[in-house]
């Protein structure tokens, strides 16, 4: 087992089977891999709306890759073991019009800066949030020729924004070419199911990865060996529906409303904090037509309210 | 503050708010509730699924209700605190051919038996299942004139099946009519999210609910406010799609196959086990045209092996 290290640049911000890898490994290779934040460094501390809004938005997802893992192939199961993961103390979340869950409410640009502080961010204080932070982005090349952008994600993995990657999880992803040609970013140290506004705290992460492979197993899409995670007390949206879409958006809007009516906050910054802590579940899809969709928030990280 | 009891006959299947109330009760009452399982009481342990086939559907659910608060109209919340919730110590679940989220693949009737022990049940042994015994039927009386069947849920609750409504929660409902008339059913000793082969552990329950009232303040929908709960290691799979129902399903069938091909599960016990253990969430609505879906199985309630 060898121990590598590999820098954030150069990026690549496509998925492109013929991209030449940075770095060989071998399978049960440790590496820790720099990853910009999503923006691939354009975004900054402090950074105003007005700055935010002429960034090249081409350069998103900033992906550290690809690497080779010796003897992957066709039909293999990549392994990915997340042993650590180190923010660097900041980070950062935006309105951008046109996107997000909410777009017909949220259509004016917005950026918010996150101070983080150990496991935790007092930025949208009295709200202590805690950070659990993963990669939005990992994945292997993907089975064509060409480039694709990276925002869909699929059965290669790549922008999958599953919160439960944090360190101590293990993704599991299928080879579709020699050598796998891993590659990874999108940090985010704390997001919500569903990611509603778009993103989750957005920022630079330091990953310490395993990579593990399992010859020629069966494995139709990304999965996730979750560790230990403590839901705690929450308050939680039931929104009914004919439209499961539609019903998790009106959950999410609720979710807001109460955020403003009852916390005050501030409702833009409501929209940011749904997006990197409201936990949004299919609590049922059989009793059609009408489907439930829970959003919930935990209560430790909102100041103690009587809600009626 | 008084102490009610209110036995399960005469059950009523319907939502109409014409329903002559069965017990008067003032804010800040508590009513221990027996509630017959879904079907009534029609089923019962060690039923076959010949016998089961027969049964009248139409007394589905069998609700124990209505209860009028003294005090309560419309514009009014109606706080229900389930203290404590006890099951009879058996509990079935079904598939019904035409019903459930996997209809296609499972078109087969079928009867499962569960024999609850205290606080988990090994009827799927070796698989432990922990019990977190819930309502899946809390509601008030609907808005309009008329009889509604019970199965869609809407604003005024009804067959929510949010399985964080087990002891230690809390229900808030919008209030419709005078005296609110809320009635209670569909015992569930256990339920993943999604619920997905159409039951959970169906049951008889012996509910304890305190009831308060709030005055004219605005709510949109049913809200609860959850417990203290605790999620542990997981198996999640992660499906990807621009069908966010299409999705689930898909993770639905995913976590299927896997019971059967690394626990070799009998395939619909490992439908049923999803039914009342998986949980299923919106990792993110937000990256269009694909969205991700994830469903999670507790690595505690089943046999330990190696996935890959």
């Amino acid at each position: 087992m060898s121990q590598f290290k590999l820098s954030a640049e150069p990026a690549h911000s496509v998925w492109d089977r013929s991209l030449e890898p940075r770095l060989r490994i071998s399978p049960g290779d440790e590496v820790r891999i720099e990853c910009k934040d999503a923006s691939g460094g354009q975004v900054y501390p402090g950074m105003t709306v007005e700055e935010f809004q002429k960034i090249d938005r081409n350069r998103i997802h900033s992906l550290t890759g690809p690497i080779w893992i010796e003897g992957a192939e066709a039909g293999d199961v990549l392994q990915v073991d997340v042993l650590d993961i180190e923010h660097h103390g900041w980070g950062w979340s935006s309105v951008i019009p046109g996107l997000g869950f909410l777009r017909e409410r949220f259509s004016t640009p917005y950026f918010f800066n996150w101070k983080l502080e150990g496991g935790e961010t007092r930025s949208l204080a009295p709200v202590v949030l805690p950070l659990r932070p993963f990669l939005g982005v990992m994945g292997v090349a993907r089975a064509d020729d060409g480039q694709f952008r990276t925002r869909p994600p699929g059965s290669f993995g790549g922008n999958l924004d599953v919160r439960e990657l944090c360190a101590g999880s293990t993704l599991y992803l299928p080879v579709y070419n020699k050598g796998a040609l891993f590659s990874c970013g999108d940090g985010h140290a704390a997001q919500g199911d569903g990611e509603v506004c778009i993103n989750g705290i957005e920022c630079p992460l330091d990953a310490t990865l395993r990579f593990q492979l399992h010859k020629q197993r069966p494995l139709a899409g990304p999965m996730v060996e979750a560790r230990e995670e403590v839901v705690s007390d929450s308050w939680v949206v039931v929104e009914c529906g004919d439209d499961l879409v539609a019903a998790a958006r009106n959950a999410t809007h609720r979710m807001v409303d109460l955020l403003v009516s009852r916390w005050g906050m501030e409702e833009v910054q409501a929209y940011v904090l749904c997006s990197v802590a409201l936990k949004l579940r299919l609590s049922q899809v059989v009793n059609e037509p009408v489907y439930t969709v829970s959003g919930a928030i935990s209560k430790q990280i909102l100041p103690k309210i009587e809600l009626f």
